[in-house]
């Protein structure tokens, strides 16, 4: 089973640790391979970066389906590029942050997410309201923490995050935190042992739903708007795109 | 690791079907239980016969967690006696509603559900508003065939659900098929190759969901709601289930 | 007109408050006979207790219903078992948490809820989703008290309450209150003195709905979902509840 | 017990029919009170309509009140002018829509609603999300027959409103029906007869609906919205609705 | 273009504040007619005084229309009228809180209302939900201030403003203000140079929306719930409404 | 005032009729810019397209901006890139299908959409569901239409989109028609007078909001999540992108 991470971000720091959490979280037998693209930003704190970077994920897709990759994972919490890459690809494509609400909904009645940056809030928030767990999440938190902070967490930040947890559990009736930036993928344990709850991080828990689907012979729908693209001219830069119709 | 698949109804037909499901779809090493209780309706068509047969699901939850389970399967669509359930349990409770309902999210933006009676389809409808897949969800289509008819499938049956699905597929904009009934374990593939879209079955899908938090360490929020039952006295026929305070 | 007021749980001291309240609502000529399970939980603080107390209530519906009851009630805040019941019976069935949330409806545009314990909250939320009501209430304030600590109903409590309640009146826009535990039936009258606004208790307002409905002849609907229960073997202890199809 | 009825048009024959229906509803002891707006459209088909009636409307309420009634039920289907006689009154104010939709709520899962032209559907969609029961109704189903035609029903208009009965109860999923019309109150036992489930009819549910209220103490909150109308001069026409602050 | 601008207060200082602010947003050759009913309530600060007002509203579009006017503004921020006016008309009819609600929702993901009395707040709830804006807006925050406060703003109130301004800018996640009333026609440029985000302000919002519709040839639909009301007596004082059917 | 028109696809021929409709519809003393990427798809079905198309967008608005464009047109129905563009421009952006859903909303309680291709519907929908007209949409009816068919429109589909405007009318109570393709730019006028009833075409309605909130100095939000991009390096092809933070 060989299951491609794509870091949107070209962080390699980064890609690093979430291709570590990816291949910790995998079965034996299940390959991991990591990767972002060579070209974008280093991280994704808004909608502008999110559009640059989705170009990469698809192009990433692309290259992993030639190389055998059977799924895709987009390992940043706004799910760039999910329904594009879907369109593109015959197996799964899990984002992420789809994950991690999935899967705190089957272990808690109500979530709650803390993540980076203030400004990209709404984009955890469209993402709730389209998958339709908006009414299961309590709280979208940031921290105000730029992404990059995240390649290497200091104990303060743990420390900060921990804080939140507990107000949110204790406050706000979250039965389970979903750690919202794919830089946090190696704080899943030490939050877990603070709060003594559920904590889910987003490239574990993505690994194992494309395991799942996988398992079952499941793949993307090709029936619909998730049907392969249709085949067009694309002009320019973006002609290697293209098909003949 | 140990799944334990409760059949919520007293049909041993179905719950062998339902076992077998299970245990084609875990992954070695896997082991499932399957059981039913040994008290209750011999099918699910309603409100009321939930209401009973959820009593017999929460005692072989907690034989269940006395025998070693490690995770619990809740095999009948409308997933009788989940939170109460989850209120027992340390470990995953799955229903296979919503089991199936969050891995059709995954391969499709709309999906349709194929049940059995019409008179179920309010179960449906109420499981998808609480999970919030409502918006997901193009249709709640019911055959008007009883539960048991499913134990032993007719070519007839097959063929019905084969239409149904078509139309689901070609003039409702259903990307995904999810099987309404826990008996209907056995036609995923055959309705996966007439329809040639992903189909989904829950029983095999919650084992899927089952393995995921289990390898990711995850279990039950023990937190608020879902935190284990108050000790409390309890009287009567059902004094075994209290507890000192 | 005779109405079954059932308190779900087996505490005889609440089911003599609840009864009391019951027949202080009902107008000359509607007999109230108020009644509770044999066996089950002394108090209703969660799904599990609701999941075990709902079979005894079906029990007390049919007993009811043999016995001559035109309308029957559910005197727990959760509405356990109501879907079941209207199966059952041919007759209204109300439940306290629906005719508390009906009436607050008809006497502001916002109303909030005051109960128990914090981990029921939940409850309220599936419901006030399910009925249509989420919209219209502001709050589900919790006291984090037993439910038996209602039995006997101190001035302390009183005072908390009251406090609660000033505090979603002026800084939340509740613009009345429903006392959110059949427990608090008698608590009304000075609630409503000290805070000015209406009150609204279930077990007096389901009183009305039910003495409302027989008035004009309307039963449960015994078409789709609420027909009666389909006839079919039950095993086991529940042989009883079994027809022949 | 005084329960003052309007009928918002000033339909002398319509108005007749409401008042018998009121009266043939109400138990022994309340006195209904009839009545209907000097001034104004002969039928409420649209916006216009309603906004010129609530005038009426409301001076028909404070006449009530001055004539002792203790609440006010507004029967047209629309509920023209409720919040701004709820702001006048200190009684319960009833609207017939809401009547109708709180009382097939507590009868059946799902709800239809007959009513007369096409253009006033949106009027009771409208209602239906403001009050919460959107989820509830599957259907606003129009005859097309304008609201005079209701002064006196045909037997073809019945035989056209059965029809379209089965249909909602037989495809639509409908377990109770609503008569949309204030107009319709005469017919409700006929088509309870030809369709056997529960037909409610908005005068009638809101008498009761009314005396729950008054034998509960139970009136309009006069806290926030629906605070007494704050004094301050009305100019002209207008000047006796003016008071000094 | 002749865009008639409806004060449904009588204030004439607040009817003057209005008609100054559209002119000043009208383009050249656009007509401003401010007016305002000769009688009604000085200010509407609820349903009532709303309910009263429309009466003048409904008056004035039909004066506006005999006068040449293509387009008309209700502008008070309950939006009185709105659907009625558009029943009367064949030209735009623009409501200035829908007028904000448009126009924030351009500029902003998420936007705030600053309004008057809280007692107002449910009007610009109830709005919000039925246009579909709910999910965009954070606050409806009152000043309770009352609404002639407004005819002469002081240097406190606009100082009060700008402090809520900054707090729902700053921990509401609020990226524009609406500003919910009328008589706040003149704050805007003194809000926007504090708050240094989008204020907008209804009346000059509307004439916008009314100069749009207009320059694209589009008037309110005549089909359905909007066309011109049914032709029908109308008795007493509004006979002058009625017509041959 | 200086309007960029973005024609997201590479169509010339569509950008021209694009451009057309835009100029037809600015006020004199409007200039308007009509351009489209030189990169990128000859037209956009589905999210992979928009994918593509989105980075040539945000090229152009960057370009427009050191133009001198004031406001910026996303002129493909899908809005693609629209919140990107929102944050790399000070100026408003306007999307055609939000420009559609709100004018339609100005003018008819209920609207429809009438598009092309069955695969684009789930756009469609999702930005109803985001911008918060859901409620108000009766349909988004599919002409199973290629878009560069629309490049140089048949009387045969002019004829096709009459019928289905003519169901959506009297059938499903759409009071407007919203066309939902940026090559429909031209059918406006053909099916105002063919149906009676206001047809909204985005284009056009996207100049007009552009110079509306121009015209009142309004710009897009620059604070949250549509403040300026944060700086921080891009890497390799867009790497142009990339600033010192």
């Amino acid at each position: 089973m060989r299951i491609q991470v794509i870091n949107p971000n070209t962080s390699v720091a980064m890609t690093e640790k979430i291709t570590a959490a990816a291949q910790a979280a995998a079965r034996p037998g299940t390959q991991v391979h990591g990767c972002c693209p060579a070209d974008g930003p280093v991280s994704i704190e808004g909608h502008f970066d999110e559009a640059i970077a989705t170009l990469g994920v698809l192009e990433q897709v692309r290259g992993g389906m030639a190389a055998g990759a059977q799924a895709h994972i987009i390992a940043c919490f706004g799910d760039p590029g999910l329904l594009a890459a879907r369109e593109l690809a015959a197996g799964p494509v899990i984002g992420i942050a789809e994950a991690g609400f999935h899967l705190a909904s089957l272990v808690a009645t109500r979530f709650a997410v803390i993540t980076t940056l203030g400004r990209t809030r709404i984009i955890a928030e469209h993402l709730l309201q389209r998958y339709g767990f908006a009414g299961l999440c309590t709280d979208v938190s940031c921290l105000e923490v730029p992404v990059l902070d995240l390649e290497h967490c200091t104990p303060a930040l743990v420390a900060q995050m921990v804080e939140e947890g507990r107000r949110l559990r204790d406050t706000r009736g979250a039965g389970a935190i979903v750690l919202g930036c794919g830089g946090m993928a190696d704080l899943r344990q030490a939050l877990t042992d603070a709060l003594g709850i559920p904590v889910i991080e987003g490239v574990s828990a993505a690994v194992k739903l494309a395991e799942s689907l996988l398992d079952l012979g499941l793949g993307t729908s090709k029936h619909g708007d998730l049907a392969y693209p249709l085949a067009k001219p694309f002009k320019g830069r973006f002609a290697e795109w293209g098909q003949e119709a």
